[in-house]
């Protein structure tokens, strides 16, 4: 019986944190928190705590959590499986609104030890400390600077996407995947086995949490289904929820079962019920974090008509395939729009229509930025999508024996779509696919980076590939396209 | 008619070739060509034409085709269209087995002067010299040093793979993709609107061509549908055929028609026929390198049973997933290899199921080469998939101030790999995913980059997501599945 609430304020942004688990070889998972934790800038007081005593990283380490000074908010538990209550129970007298515990030897291992630890936490969390894990990497919460273990150079940055995970090694693929693709994260929790705090909870936290617009999940199995769905019906109402399920095939589900020891349900069930609470159901962690930045950086509503702008015809082609396949339209221009599009573009091998084939990757951004005026002018046009091949200046910079960033407009690139989506109101999506990742092109690499960073900033979202871009905009479309209808 | 035969060899090795469209100023596309070849280090003689002579690149520039002494082989034709017949005749007359003709302006145009040009070119064509385009890139072929266009820096290694493209651009793009990715390229040809050569012509000559393994294709439209898939039938009991299919949706057969003035033919007839013919049908660019990847590296067989290793358990649920997904099986071991595999890793937290959760990234590559070697021993495992995620070593580097080259052991994974590749007589492929890709994270880009090369030159296929590899070797299996079945 959980009869405490929950201070989730002091969790997130804790003034004082204990550590347990610093080693003085420094060796151990608490010393690289106390490092990462560092490293990230975090500005309030930390306190390691070893039996042993002695220094690290600055920092002296209390022989234990009783000789801390004062109260604590939360702790980072990240000592041997069976000290984990006692440190805990400690923990919870010194006042401690949560605790992450990192540890694993618990219910995930099978054993009748790791399952009574489990419960030990369980009983203790129920006295008035609340619990995150055991087994798992803990909170990353960007405006505090608490970071999960592998975190040391996260993003500082907040955002509207809080990350919801099962799985240790997805909450920190999908922070770090984050900062180069443009989501930025109010919170981000690594669940574990959740022995005490469960999805369920912290998927109503943010359901009203103002700082959280869009949740993406990342669910093994729940332990109340009947509490899960409801609270994502009357969440889902208010923000998006983009759902990966893991483990919904059978040597899946067996998976699971030794991963987070949770139940998995079904492949038919979930999609159903998804689709039920009008949840994004996603298939891996690149459509979840493509989905994610489409809602967080896109306006409220349905993309129905798509203009599409790119130099090489096959590009236009797989790109109406694309839409089509996801129910967008690419409506043909009118003849009239078609031919003064055409006067902005190089002839022969330009063709005006939508898609629109620039005729190749060199054309100006001052062609371009014309070219994506006249075509918003079309009322049908709803969202316009860009597909630049910047890679091909690598050419160029061979020929001219000059540095491809130097020959790569990418910046102009950058300062066109930023300024034309904000003139004309509507968003402008990007596809900056790289054909060139070897160890001779990495220059090219690098220009992408750089250009990806500019149009992040400018509101822009990125997307690697056509088909990429086309999916995103239809999780959009499919979530407005049914609240809209509920809400009228 | 065509009555003339057709010199393959003279245009895909051509000794002696002209340059038409030469400019003086050197922005022509026949300068580009020409600088391109040098780049390439082609070792045959390069004649530039241009009327008004001069040199360029360290050539004279000859002022008309027919001061070129002796024949030639092959032209590369760069000059206006309504300049294209004349410039076609005078190559004919100097004995050139094959033209390129880069220019465009011809059908693709839709204007009665172009289809009228483009017909010239095929009256011209049919009294002695083959022509590949209008409105294409060329012949990339790296044995011989002849490249495309946008190609100075492309392979000069051969290999088993060919494409066919009705998009330069594709063409490009495929070349460059396969460089970094590992495909190696016997003869890479843009076809442009084909007014002579067209798709089925090189479909035949590449089936019995004993360089080429694997013929892969971009596709907009056929012009003889019966001789296309009866070719294709016949060629895919040989080798397999991969096809890319573009311009299947309504909006893209539209932009089929502006881009290569061809009929592209319904979206439920395409998959149904190229099924008939046991040719393997993909999505797109990525899709089409992948399967090729797979067809040109893996045993010419079906893989049923896979192991997966990787550190994360959601790795192993993610694999198991996209396994079943693809008609994959990723059986489970016995409690006996189980134990011996458990007994190579760290515990609490690894698993020696299957999929093997090697608990985290960092388990050395000595327990990797032993996991994998018990992995081998279980006779329905007919190829193992590696899931490294050698990114979490940026962590490692950050803490302890040190490069990721230097503290990631990419080098050894790549020897264990191939070692127990060879030794087992089973096939691992790896997938690399990297979740870190921003402007601070370009040294695990490279690394990685590096990574992937130490891999290829060991014959090890390597994937950035898990999703890929499986899709890549359904492709397999499909293929030989049905042509085994067909030759019992």
């Amino acid at each position: 019986m959980q009869c405490n609430t929950i201070d989730y304020e002091r969790m997130f942004h804790p003034k004082r944190i204990a550590i347990l688990g610093v080693s003085l070889e420094g060796v151990g998972l608490g010393n690289g928190f106390l490092l990462a934790l560092q490293a990230m800038g975090y500005e309030g007081e930390i306190f390691p705590v070893n039996p042993r005593g002695g220094t690290f990283a600055g920092l002296n380490i209390l022989s234990k959590v009783e000789d801390i000074p004062g109260e604590i908010d939360f702790a980072i538990i990240a000592v041997a499986a069976r000290m984990v209550p006692e440190a805990l129970e400690a923990c919870r007298k010194k006042g401690a609104a949560g605790a992450e515990i990192i540890s694993s030897g618990f219910s995930e291992v099978g054993t009748s030890e790791g399952i009574a630890l489990e419960q030990e936490i369980r009983d203790i969390a129920s006295r008035g400390i609340r619990v995150i894990g055991p087994n798992c990497f803990g909170i990353y919460c960007p405006k505090s600077g608490l970071t999960f273990m592998p975190g040391p150079d996260l993003s500082r940055e907040s955002g509207p996407v809080a990350f919801l995970s099962q799985s240790g090694g997805m909450a920190s693929d999908f922070a770090n995947t984050g900062k180069w693709m443009g989501l930025r994260f109010s919170k981000v929790v690594s669940l574990g086995n959740g022995a005490d705090l469960r999805e369920t909870d912290f998927l109503k936290y943010l359901g009203d949490d103002p700082e959280t617009r869009v949740i993406a999940m990342y669910v093994e199995g729940i332990r109340d289904g009947d509490d899960f769905f409801r609270t994502a019906k009357s969440v889902a109402k208010k923000k998006p929820i983009v759902v990966y399920k893991g483990g919904l095939s059978k040597a899946g589900q067996r998976a699971v079962v030794s991963h987070t020891a949770s139940m998995g349900g079904s492949r038919t069930v979930w999609p159903a019920i998804l689709k039920q609470v009008n949840a994004v159901q996603v298939q891996d962690m690149q459509e979840m974090a493509q989905a994610s930045l489409a809602f967080s950086v896109l306006p409220e509503r349905v993309f129905q008509g798509v203009s599409v702008m790119g130099g090489g015809g096959a590009l236009g082609i797989a790109a109406c395939d694309a839409a089509e396949s996801f129910g967008i339209e690419v409506p043909l221009f009118s003849s009239d729009l078609k031919a003064r599009i055409e006067d902005c573009l190089p002839k022969p091998g330009s063709s005006g229509g939508n898609p629109v084939d620039v005729m190749n990757p060199f054309v100006s951004n001052k062609a371009l930025k014309e070219v994506l005026r006249h075509a918003a002018t079309d009322e049908r046009i709803d969202l316009q999508i860009v597909i630049s091949l910047l890679y091909h200046y690598k050419v160029l910079a061979i020929l001219r024996c000059k540095s491809v960033a130097a020959v790569t407009p990418f910046s102009e690139l950058a300062d066109v779509v930023g300024d034309v989506a904000k003139e004309t109101g509507k968003p402008i999506a990007v596809v900056l696919p790289n054909t060139r990742r070897g160890m001779g092109d990495m220059d090219v690499v690098e220009m992408l980076a750089q250009a990806r960073q500019l149009l992040i900033e400018r509101g822009i979202p990125v997307f690697d590939e056509i088909r990429d871009v086309f999916r995103a905009i239809a999780h959009v479309n499919s979530y407005y396209g049914k609240r809209g209808a509920r809400d009228e």
